[in-house]
Formats: C-alpha cells, structure tokens, sequence
C-alpha cells in the first residue's frame, strides 16, 4: 500500500531566473477540461496558437508553434534538426546557456568553433566576426541573444548581419527575451529561435515556442540524414502543426498547458508587445533606482542589460545563500543564485512577465533591505522604495 | 496589431486512445499556484511522485521518474540512452508503436532487427526467440506491452525472459498498460520501461513515466559516446532528478504538468493499483457485452485483449469517419479511428482512467448504436444496455 496527499504548494512570489509568476488567468485556462489533440476543436486553438506566436516573434514565418517540451527542447529542435554531421557551428559563449549550445552542437554530430565572450558582457562583434573569417566553411552561428545566466543582451540584429555575410544560418537563444525586450526575427533576419513559456510570457514551464525562417526549414527538409531525435524531427512534427486540415497524428501534444499558452499569449496581444516591452524597461528602472538606494550594483553594464533579468552582486561579507534562504522562508519570495562563473557571485532578480509589477519591485526592495540591514549591510530601505516609487511615477 | 480571445473547450467524453477524461481533482492540481521548480517544497513533491510512481509501476527502481514531455519523448528516453552506436537491437512490429521503436534505433545509431508480429495480435514468442537465436550479438529486445495501435496485449513476462536468456536488456512500451491491466516491472525483470500521463492515470498529456533497472543504468553511466540528446540524457537529467539534497539545474520542469501527475498517481494509489486493474477489466466485460448486443466485434483474440482499448471493427456498409463526426458533433463522445493497418478498417474505443465509467460505458453504446441503427445496421440498443448493466452488476 502506498498513501500520499495532494500537494499544496506553498504561495509564492516569482523573482528569479524563471519560472516567472504565472497570470491567474492562465492558471484558470489549465484547470478547463482536456479534449483531444486531433479535435477539431483543439485545431483551430492551434491556429490561433500559431498567429499569436508571430505576433510575439514579429515574424510571418510560416513555421512557428510551440515545442511539446521545456526550452532546452526547444534548443534542441534547433540544433538537432539544422546541424547535419559534420557541419561547422560557431557558438558564442558568454553565459551558460551558450555553453549549452555547444553540447547540442556535438550531440548532433557537427563541430564546435567557440568564441568565448564575457561572462555579464554583451558578445563583442568584433570577436564573432573574426571567429567567421577564419572559419569561411562554417555554417551556422549560434549565439544567446539574452543571458539568463548573466543578464546581458547581445546585439542580435548585427550578429545576424554578420553572419549572413558570411554565408551562416543563425540559431537565437531568446528564450528570456521574447515579450520582455525588443525582438525582432523578421527585421534582424534570424534564421531559427527558441523561447521558453515560462518567463515574459507569465506562463508556466514546460512549452518552448520555436520559430524557422523559410530558408533554415529548407535546409530541415534537405538534409542527408535523418534528424537524431524522432521526437524533434520537425518533418513529422510539423504533420502534425502545419495546419492545412489534414493534421496527422505524431506525438499527443500537451493539451492544458497549450490552452494556457494561448491565454498567456492573448494576453501579450491585449496589452501590445511594444507596451510589454516598455513596461518591463519601466520596472527594470524602478527596481535599478532602489537597489541603487541599497548601495547595490547590477553587474552589467547599462546599455548591454537585459531589463527583465537584473544580475546584482553580492555585497563583500554577505552570506548570498543565507539571504535567498530568508527571503524564501520569511516572505516567500524566490529570487535567483548565481549560475556558472558567476555563482556565488550575484543575485539574479527577475522581473519577468506577470512578475514585472510595481508590487514586486516594493516587496523586493523592502525584504532585501531588510535582511540586508539586519546582517550589518547599510541599506536604507525607505530611501529604496521611495526612489523605485518616484521612477514609477516619472 | 492583434486580436483573440480566450479559448473555451467544447465539453467532450473522451474515449479514444488517449488523452482519457482527465478526473476533476487533476485539473484543480493543475491551477496551482506556480513555485519554483528549484524550490524546497518543489522537491519534496518530486520525491513523493518518485515513491508513486514506483508504486504504480511495481518496482524498486532507484531511476523512476516522469521525463517532462510526452510519451514519445519517454520513448526516446529509452533507446537514445540506452542505445549505442552500432548497437544491434530486436525491435518487434505488430502495430504502430513497434514501428516508432524502430524509427528510434536507427535515429540513435543503433542496427534495427525486425521481428514482424501480426496487427491485432500478440507478439508471438517463437518467433521473437527465433530472432534472439539469430542474432546473439544484439543487445537490446525491444517491444510494445499494449498496443495503442491495435488494443492487443503482448506477454511481457516470457518476451523479458526470452530476452535475458540471451543476454539482452529490454525496453518496454507500456504507455497504455500502465495503471490499466497488470505490469509487473521488478517481478518481470523489465530494464527499461516508458508509459505516458494521458492514458489509465487520467491525467493530461504532456508527461513520461519511466523506469530503469540498476543493469539499464550502467549500460547509460558506461556508454562509450555521448548520448545524443541533451534534454533527454540521464546522465544530466539525474542531476536533476537525484534528490539527494544537491539537486541541480537541468531544464526547468513543467511545474504544473507535475502537480496534475502527483494527484493522478494520490488518487491511484488511494484506489488501489490492483483495484484499478480491476475496474479496468469490468468496465470492458461491460463494454464488450453491449458490442455484442449491437452486432459489432472485437478484432483482438479474447485472451489478448486489452482491457483499456477496445479496437471495434467497422461494420461492413458502415462510413467509420462519418460515425466517429456523428458521435463528437451530437454527443460530443471522441472515439478513435484505426492508425497504420487498421486504418478505415476498426473503431478504438477507450476505457482508460477516469474514463473507465459505467456512465461512459452506457452513453457509447447508446450512441453508437443509434448512429448504427439509423444508418440501417442492425443493432438493439436496449438490450445493449440492459447487457452492459447486467455485466458491471456481475
């Protein structure tokens, strides 16, 4: 016999790397009752799914849908179906997630040129296009656009440009841009993107929305070998997503956590990708100018930061672990640890989708200083959470 | 600028093959608040789903646990850590699933051996042992316990046996059997095994159940390449998924998939696992004897039926897509149609989960046979009925 409970998770507010909070409206769209994944129903939800996902993107890719799967799959749809055996990649690597990209790379059977970047640093131009020279038989570039690890943000429409110029598709990382700062894969001309639900788009975890150019999906369905995933394989998958009426059966697609995709995404489209972008630049403003009153520093520099993902350092003589720990026992607020080169190092503070409010930034700014004032940091919390006050109201 | 609205399922009864109704107190799980898939209360949730899922699978096995996307990726789990390149491995054929299985040898380097079984049927053990005898360097048998394609039953036990005999591992598909007719993992000596959230545990689609031997986790630990999924290889994922205290970042689960997951397994433990067996098996003798009472048959040999899937065969004169459009458009009951060989040719009907009801059961044949009869089949719909009920009061 085996006895259990059901689990009650304790509330908590989302300010970490991701999972963001998620909009009771799409918890709400969970819980509706499951209906089959070939329902008629189901495909023209599907549809709509497909539409609101470019407007996210700003694309009119006619391959764009959500990976049955979390952002590392939606990473691995890229790689594994656009890195034939043999092919030459480039990956930049300035932050985990690049180094992230580099294993798909050998995974799939191609080599790894990598060009190392700076760990809270934008990738350097200059390096990557260096990197592109001296390897003119590479085919793809692959670069993270924006850092989870570090919170910086590359600048992705000129790293495209040079890799176009030399002849390289291009693999984007965006899986902690999309919704929260400018993306733009038809203006900047990316090739493939991945994104993951669960951070601007206040969506749970577990859905990986993907986007191909025409030209990357020709060289998808050129290929010499088969892709190295069945379950990836965007020639079956897309049987089942491209939508001309005749959907064939190819994995049962995760129907509630589709249903709060597409609420999450009607959502986006009510309040208009350029005020969701706006608005996570305004909260990154109000949290910046209260972590400023706490004498704390955002590691990276100001033109190069990612508003939705603030990486701030440990102040010298503050136990880091300690401080995540009460903020979570005491008032049930997840920040972030540092990932990488930077563990130990920084806090990571989310302000990501449903996160992204003026409530947060408060509640954050309070507890931390609290907790910093009691362990001996000078902070002066009413001086923070005035300045984040009067930053929301310029 | 775009525009759409929020999206409202039709009310369907789900009895094709999957997903199955999804019980109430799922969808409630599934609306919980989001926490962070690091968090320590997440963790303890993790270790109790471990402890259930053990439970339902009768076993022991330390690597018991749910892969965070679909059946098909639990699938792919198995062969692209277990199997190396240049591996032989014996992939038996008697529906669908046996053919995906051998799409996932050749995706992972591996050298497929095909066993060809009839559609319908059970795998016939003669005829697999003839392979292993002909192959004593293959490395791996592979096969499917429950046919989704077909609703035939395959003997797990002896095929194990067979296969150890002649020192293979096995992996076994057991995506509908799990939870709805008897799996023995620890007593039959499986080494691999996958099932999926969406069939007999009566939650929604979008998670794999797996399982591996101590002996199928050292072949992954020792493989001589690296596995060639990122997402999905064990060696990573374990980090993860360990809980010895130091779980580590892997990819971020679907945090509310797993609530819905963790309920469904609370409830089938509180059941019951050989209770639900059980239920299972009344609610298809029910089944089975009003088909008979409308003039329709079981395409599976008696003692090879699952009780879960019921493959009809269509009555000659009878258009199958134009019943299964009746069915959904005025009762807004899903049945299944046939896959592969039995495409055109059977109905599947599903009694899986919390769709193994007698009130399901009686809208079904209560339909179906007014469809039949409507269209000139000859079919007598009360003493369906009167049969069905005098079953389930057996």
């Amino acid at each position: 016999m085996m006895h259990a409970h059901s689990f009650q998770p304790p509330p908590r507010t989302l300010m970490g790397p991701g999972p963001a909070d998620v909009h009771p409206r799409v918890s709400a769209a969970l819980a509706r009752p499951t209906i089959g994944h070939l329902d008629p129903a189901f495909g023209g939800m599907m549809e709509e799914l497909k539409d609101l996902l470019r407007y996210a993107f700003r694309t009119q890719n006619a391959l764009t849908m959500p990976v049955s799967a979390p952002g590392s799959a939606g990473m691995e749809t890229c790689f594994v179906n656009l890195v034939d055996p043999g092919d030459k990649v480039i990956v930049c690597i300035n932050g985990v997630f690049g180094h992230r990209m580099r294993e798909n790379v050998i995974r799939a059977g191609g080599e790894a040129v990598v060009v190392e970047g700076d760990w809270g640093r934008a990738m350097d131009p200059h390096k990557v296009e260096d990197a592109l020279k001296a390897n003119p038989d590479a085919r793809i570039l692959a670069f993270v656009h924006a850092e989870t690890s570090t919170g910086a943000s590359s600048d992705a429409e000129t790293l495209v440009e040079l890799a176009h110029r030399h002849d390289c598709l291009t693999i984007v990382d965006a899986v902690t841009s999309l919704a929260g700062s400018p993306l733009e894969v038809d203006a900047w001309g990316i090739d493939a993107v991945y994104s993951g639900s669960q951070k601007c788009l206040s969506c749970t975890p577990g859905l990986s929305p993907v986007s191909f150019s025409e030209r990357a999906l020709e060289k998808v369905t050129a290929r010499s070998e088969p892709v190295r995933s069945w379950f990836l394989d965007l020639n079956l998958v897309l049987g089942y997503w491209k939508g001309d009426g005749k959907r064939s059966y190819h994995h049962t697609a995760p129907v509630n956590a589709l249903y709060g995709l597409h609420e999450s995404l009607v959502m986006l489209a009510d309040e208009g990708i350029e005020q969701s972008w706006a608005r996570h630049r305004r909260n990154h403003l109000a949290l910046r100018a209260g972590l400023e009153q706490l004498g704390l520093e955002l590691v990276v520099p100001e033109d190069e930061r990612l508003p939705q993902l603030n990486a701030v350092a440990v102040p010298g003589g503050v136990d880091e672990a300690a401080v995540r720990a009460r903020l979570l026992q005491d008032y049930n607020l997840e920040i972030g640890a540092g990932l990488g080169a930077l563990a130990g190092k920084v806090w990571r503070i989310g302000l990501m989708g449903y996160s992204s409010r003026a409530d947060n930034i408060l509640l954050c700014l309070g507890a931390l200083g609290s907790i910093l004032s009691e362990s001996g940091h000078r902070a002066d919390v009413g001086a923070a959470l005035a300045a984040a006050q009067a930053s929301l109201r310029d």
